[in-house]
């Protein structure tokens, strides 16, 4: 994802100049960096966070380094977008917040870039114009073509259907306090060849139901309808065109999350921009990745002990009202 | 059709007996009156209609046999449903129109099934609340995926277009002034190979726009917009059933026509059947098939001359109105 | 539906006429009677069933009377088409099958009209092509406008989910272990104006997940995906006819389940009638009956007791395999 | 159109900054100048492009202006954007070819955004793949849910249907050599009140038929499908969400073409951009210009005497290959 962001930030994004790369991969990096016209490339993500000529930093490294990246970000009062997550760990996701809660200005966005994605800002907006009544449930999927062999069953969880809790919050504006998975690997082996059900609760008893399944074969595809007191919004079909074939009306699938949400990346790309100019903090914030991680890590609890999990969350910090 | 229409008529529809069958293949005839639980199978269509065990007649000959056909009906004061055309020339339709008009009461229905399909019924019922404003244009598609080497531009209209003739007078209420024709065979053995366009031009100004293509390939499709003053009404898609698979989202189309209107068949042979008993005549009346043929005899003369051509018709019978 | 039944006997069945009629109400009765050309309003259904004019018998009559007229009608040695549920108890159904079973020859039919709707067929037979490999797991949604205030909670399960418990069993050829449910009643007040998720485990690990909401306000609504080792399959729209007012392009929902399933109810009583003819039952067997109360049963303990509630049935005779 | 380009440049267009304005109306120029961040307000369109600040043009002045002010830009030696048309009149336009061919190499760019829309771009990438034969026909809608009291019959085919003609020139690789009209101004007062039906036919015999109706109500809607011989290619709707209430399944159509077009403007914009910088020519040439403005022209003579209408075309320079 490092290299795609780099690239449209250097070809698509306003107010935007990629001033310098680093990747523990030094010929990747220095490909990138004459590619999108980079000055330097750094040898390490702390080096590049200390570069004078670097006004904010884009985190796209592994899972694992995000939180002392954007911790050093936080040290240099630079504004970071983290890849999600913002970290793996609670922990980690605690003390990060500590140090920006004290700096007391957000400088931190995570991307969870279907918040710019035009599907689900406007099933937002039209859930918001409350002529659908209030949300009561919500119906998710996640299917992926496939994943590498390394992908298990909690990855399928913190890697794929964080994305979909993350957008659950977002639209029903709330938090949730129990889950529940059904499915998922009956077998070591089997880890990611069956779908997962996840049941979220949420404090006020809204359902969010998550089926992901990372091996589907045909091909990628997100879906999600928002049910209301009133009627229902779903997430349309996004194919440009439709074709009539050999006995069929048929319109093509993404083949992954690049191409699905490519407009949801150039977006959230373009927003961080103007918010780095603008000072403005826009999209999820370093407390969204909190609870993304805190709500995840309940998730591979019930998954590991097949029981309806309760979710504790700290008490939300101001600086994110 | 003779085939499909029997056993329809002896498994699915209420108040009928199939009682007796010919057909120039004796062969055959004798299967389906075994099938259908026929009592007898007549040498000819003339014997047929003279059975005193016969109370209504279906013809479905091949279209040279259909005028005298159903003049033994009518002599018989017998109950016939026709399949199109009524005649394919039109004095044979005039001279069934004159005897049926001197008997006073309509016994002929001509098989244009489509006024008994679902969609195009709706269209018109729509069209009727008033909500649309009045229609102002239609398009239609008309495409096979094959036909046999035999067939030819002009049956591309007398055999395919016709139906939709029929369906756009019925739903606009309006006779066709007007006939230009476009494309089609650009020499003899292309003839069927390339799309036609009709345009028809009413009365009153309307417009209906028709693509008959028979060499389709990908299948059997059939398709309606009635643009109306205020809004649209198009037929929708009919499969049941969508799937997912190998990176597209499709559904099936119908085969050929039998496929794609079975419902319409067996509403129209239930319609008929009911008006056999009632004695009230239902769907496309002689002189509808009258004007089906004369208005396709000018497309012919139209596709000859490759000009705007002028569509005369004869003063309708008020048995007709 | 007693009514509803009698007349599309009367009218579009064939191979059937309707010759007695009962009805608590006697007025109701005699209209109906004279309505299909029923020879007999008979004062109570024993007396129907004892009726040496009546072949058949079609159960539609309260859900606490049916296993009594089913074992009448056993006794007669009549065949019965028995609106669901077979009966509300699972002894009832036990005691049905008993006599069943001792009669050695399968006399009952369960109104589970939806295994003879086109849309599930062909996703039953799609799936049983091997062409999307084994079913993993089914997304349900069933959704009414409105309900009478006297719905409850366990309605919605015994009346509505009922239908998708012998749809999933139907399309999954396993029967279910476990089943959790989330959602539904808050309070007392508020029974059923929330939507209710159903997760069924099937024996070998298979999911169905379910959401039946009865206060949906929008329409009726009834859609089902199938997702399968290499692709998914789902119900389609039906609607015939699609519009293009007032900057939306929209299709209809139909009212209620009557209008949405007229087609399935039609064909299921077809089907009904050739087998009584042939001897060779078809649809939902009296087990099947069984199996959907016995399900909706532990459903009724999972909604009471919040938990993931195990499912027990009977070994099945082999008159039902 | 102007005020839009400009803010699209300011904002989200990458390598490009708006330094200068100019407009009739000085105040609006003014307030887009402050919003865009452009140095200086020029009293006319000469003015601006004779600044030694402006390295490339827009032009989206009254069509009667393009002319003189793309070849001022030529005269420059710098780039130009020119909003279609490049002139309403053939003259005009081959005076512009003439001074670019002369030039030797291409500056002109006219603005037919749609080359850019991701719908038409896939469509013709993939009738060029060959999985689905040669384009035999083209079938377009062009509808405005209305037009100023000003817009006639003429302006409906030189500002609305010109961008299907160029579209099916672009898609089918063809000129076209006879037009047809139908429907219409049935009298003066009436004369955008109808659809108008265009068909063309082009030097190897496709068709392309182009409904245009601006008086549509419902909103704004723009179509195609592609016949090819072995199946066909439509445009998918756009719609980011579907909606279920009030008893029908619902997605929105854009309110009018800025909406509807907006990615094909933003990508067009970025497009002309880069190509400023390479100096290599993208999109529709001032040869494309001058053929849709030919075109259009006998599409008017074929309106005005209701006959078949030759298009007469001048050789294409080299330069256009």
């Amino acid at each position: 994802m490092g290299s795609d962001h780099a690239r449209t930030l250097a070809t698509s994004i306003k107010g935007a100049a990629v001033t310098a790369v680093s990747d523990t991969d030094r010929h990747r990096a220095s490909a990138i960096a004459s590619e999108t016209g980079a000055h330097r490339v750094h040898r390490d993500g702390q080096a590049l966070i200390a570069d004078p000529d670097v006004d904010a930093v884009l985190v796209a490294s592994p899972d694992g380094t995000h939180a002392d990246l954007v911790l050093a970000c936080l040290d240099a009062g630079k504004p970071v977008l983290c890849e999600k997550p913002l970290a793996p760990g609670i922990d980690a996701c605690l003390r990060v917040i500590a140090v920006e809660t004290a700096l007391g200005r957000r400088l931190i966005q995570v991307g969870f870039m279907r918040r710019f994605d035009p599907g689900y800002t406007e099933m937002r907006a039209t859930a918001r114009s409350g002529k659908f009544g209030s949300p009561l449930l919500m119906h998710c999927v996640h299917r992926n073509a496939s994943v590498p062999p390394s992908f298990d069953s909690g990855m399928v969880i913190t890697n794929s259907a964080v994305h979909e809790i993350d957008m659950a919050r977002w639209l029903l504006h709330e938090e949730f306090a129990f889950v529940s998975i059904f499915g998922g690997p009956s077998e070591a082996s089997d880890s990611t060849g069956r779908p997962q059900l996840i049941v979220l609760e949420s404090q006020s008893g809204l359902l969010v139901e998550i089926e992901v399944f990372v091996s589907a074969r045909y091909g990628y595809d997100v879906r999600a309808e928002l049910v209301c007191e009133a009627g229902t919004i779903s997430l349309a079909p996004q194919a440009p065109i439709r074709t009539r074939f050999s006995g069929q009306t048929a319109s093509s699938l993404a083949d992954d999350w690049r191409a699905h949400f490519e407009t949801a990346y150039r977006i959230q790309l373009q927003a961080w921009v103007a918010s780095v100019h603008t000072g403005v903090a826009v999209g999820a914030s370093a407390w969204d990745g909190y609870v993304a991680t805190a709500t995840a890590a309940a998730c591979l609890d019930a998954l590991q002990n097949r029981t309806r999990t309760g979710i504790r969350l700290e008490a939300r910090p101001t600086l994110y009202d």
